[in-house]
């Protein structure tokens, strides 16, 4: 039911995207935020895809996270349906190593935008940080665990030795 | 009404497109196959989109040509959404140059084919000349038309002054 | 002063990018979203940078805008000096067309995220397209006037003459 | 013999190449379409291509399929060779992972089509599925197999758990 | 007849790209080297391409120049039918600026070679003096005549003022 | 103390970088050359870099060496903060194998420049080869020690057995 | 005579260079750094080259610019022939847009440094820049006058509009 | 001694080099072609460059062979100080994959031409059989030799099983 569904929406074209967005669901563990993640094929399960976009607002969801590789068309085409912001993953693809799914994500026509993250496990965590920059401008509390977790990233860089020579 | 259609639906994500498509148009046209000529736009009118693809076979076609540029998800998606053959014209992309038209248009995953031509002019071109040859397989007329067509581009060539220098 | 920060920044590495930039403020113009547009160059006034990106949140604006070419350094710099959400445009660089700003700001590490946009005018349209749907999360005026906007831009779509041949 | 020739011939430029073409066997044979496989090297080869490409037609196959890397001829001059529509797909080349392979088989110049599939794997499945495309417009049986096949696809991803996180 | 044919045949694709290898024309006239200039389509005209290049040997040239673009097969066909050295020009193509004649060209699989010039009228022009070199070993004048012409080239530029500033 | 300050500095985005970077301080003690070698990300540690770039030369260094991965911007950011000579070492990143790395660093606009060497280990060394040559046009007794490392490298070629087949 | 020579040379493949590399020379004049500028071509003056390399440092020269496009071994060769710091400023070439030039001045092995600016006008601004960085370390009075070009530049930014829109 | 140089002389940058250029001594061997093998760096020992290729002609090498990575100069210079045909072999470099090696061999200015081959091995063979062919103009018994070389190769593919199916 609507009320249900949490903040964040996860969804990736295959199984094998799990390997990298499985960052993304981790990275929002970290910083309590509840999230559901499903596999949405843009070509093998179209009719899925439709279902869920267009019930995405009413279902609760708030950011949607999209990750796919090659010919990537799931962000793009959930961007179409929704009129949440939606966030789109580059996952590494095996010969073109993710410049198509860049090229097929990023490069959206006017009308309809697709934030898009980098290329696979780098651009899974950011697209959940991205997704909780979103959700704490209306969430003091989140806002406050976002900012200890950027404060603990800075410091263990601190913490390192300095002089490596 | 369904039995009106003509064999080949040629689409396009824009107005714009229609500069690098009409030479598909005109190719048909050339050797006599019927075709309709509409703008369905993937991230605009996906609702269109969905209507088209999934009544394009009813309807009585028998070949679509889809033509988009940058993350080009119109002949994909089409694809995925019906058992007819798809295929697609990178539209030239002003700052790609079409790079990005044709990695989201030729990189699809297993599962859903959609046969790419060259970018730009050369593409839409061979997309109805690609048709004609889908669809001779069934029409002897036409197999003849296409050869005749054929042989007067190679001839057109054996015009030409061989000896330049 | 503080209270006055309008949602979004419009922020551009050099005068010259404006041309590109300008499309962001048109579309949250007839969006109804105030914004301020400034120049702030990451290389040549890196204090003035320092200073926008770490008061931005106190300032009271809620979204940040980036443009910038080549080596772009803008987007990622401002996103590691501020808790707030950065969109970022690769501006069409002369040489290489954009493809070394788009990776320059859309190869960020994980933990400091840019929703990175298409190359040029359509990712500054869409740059504001997608501050306008994070705000909308928070304000059912705007995402009325934005499902106004989309719908509009699908019925200028279906208005088009729609058998071109 | 002509009259016993299957409706699908695919071509490749090297036993090398089986590995990447056997999916296309595969699949085709999953779908109950008869085909031959051959090894036609158009640079090492050219007789043996002029001859098979010349007399495809009249041997009576329908729809060829060409795998080639590197700077990859075959399909291209096939198609010069042959009025059936011939089907290309750019095997992954060890250097430049089938980008030269690409660009050599879909940038044909206007008059002479290869539909392109993408690079590899994905490629050689995608051909076949095309090729069934195709011959499912004059084949009832065969269009019922393709249906099948496509919702049993649609299926298996609905079969996966889903909700991972 | 066959003791007719000049040294050197340049073939191209098709009329469009004698722009571009008029360049070898030129130079071989500037070194006194005889040549015929044909359009050979590999594509368009794979019959004349088969007789042309089968008898290339007999017929006495001693070197094939094939400038072609995009899909550019014409070079490594040549070089497919004929033991004689064959030097390739990658044509700039119009979308891929010559990448994609260069990808067609260059990478040849072992055991059929093309000397590869680079894209464009410096290809053209060296293409010309790479022959020229190759006929200098069995002719003395021609060596003379090219020692002079790379002589002038070093004087050219040493003619030129050397202080700008 | 700033009087405590070596001439070269090496810096670096994160601790795996150091895997890259170590070769430029491994070439660094080759030449007797003193050198302290930190991790300052621009992305993680922003203040820290304000803080190191700024006082720098205060401090007593001669040039700043930068290694970075990905959208690299340590090293332009170094550059924008400093009057000293920065040298930039792009990181060969994972995904884009350093070809993001090097569009972030070398395609810096007029006005801050980053003298950058090539990507990965070879301009590791290069970074501190070059560090040496700047420090030798004032320092006679590194200008003799950096001839002989010359010197021994022409011979570590001449000593190879000269004939291979 | 040797004593003569300012500190430093501007250095260039060809005449068509100097569209570009001017941007070096005036950039110098207006830091007051004296400089000579040469035509001297790698492959049309090799013995120039080998003359000038090997002299410039008796000569007097402190660092060495070198401007080339396309497949540009000026830079490299000079790095190979003197041990004083060569800048390398790839220019624009007309087919690759100096991509090809890039490769070629920035990808240099272990051993040989050239420390590479952007392509084109910026590139050849920022090589006076760095060198005039390099010849500050040993001249305070350039220090000075660099800090103020840095200042007016920084200010000439803060000049401008603040807000746009 | 000058009369007692082989034909070819194969010349490459480093000593891992010859991974890749053994297979033109092998090649060469196969076809009954004297040669030498030389490790000659452009870079590292530019002296040895000078000597050896100003020194090719008269030391009686008819062709020269080289292969280099990276910012691979050698092939271009050796043409610039050579009257002799060169031939080059983009070696395959780590990072970049020998797109920086082809682009440095294979895009040289008019005026000093080098006929290129494929990256890595392919080209190594295919240089060898370059060779071959230009020696063969004025060598009947190599012509046959290599004309046997190529129906053994015809034949090769022509024993494979042709029905792999």
């Amino acid at each position: 039911m609507a009320e249900k569904a949490p903040p964040v929406a996860i969804i990736m074209g295959s199984q094998s995207d799990w390997d990298c967005m499985r960052h993304t669901a981790e990275t929002l563990d970290a910083l309590g935020i509840a999230h559901h993640a499903r596999i949405v094929s843009a070509h093998r399960t179209p009719d899925r895809l439709y279902r869920f976009a267009k019930g995405a607002k009413q279902a609760g969801y708030k950011v949607i996270i999209a990750g796919a590789g090659g010919a990537a068309h799931l962000p793009g085409m959930t961007a179409a349906l929704t009129p949440l912001p939606v966030f789109g993953v580059p996952v590494e693809s095996r010969v073109l190593k993710g410049v198509d799914s860049l090229h097929s994500i990023v490069q959206m026509p006017a009308g309809i935008p697709v934030g898009t993250l980098a290329i696979g496990k780098a651009g899974a965590v950011n697209a959940a940080l991205l997704a909780a920059a979103v959700l704490a401008l209306g969430d003091e509390a989140l806002a406050d665990r976002l900012d200890a977790w950027r404060a603990r990233q800075t410091e263990a860089v601190a913490d390192l030795p300095v002089d490596l020579a």
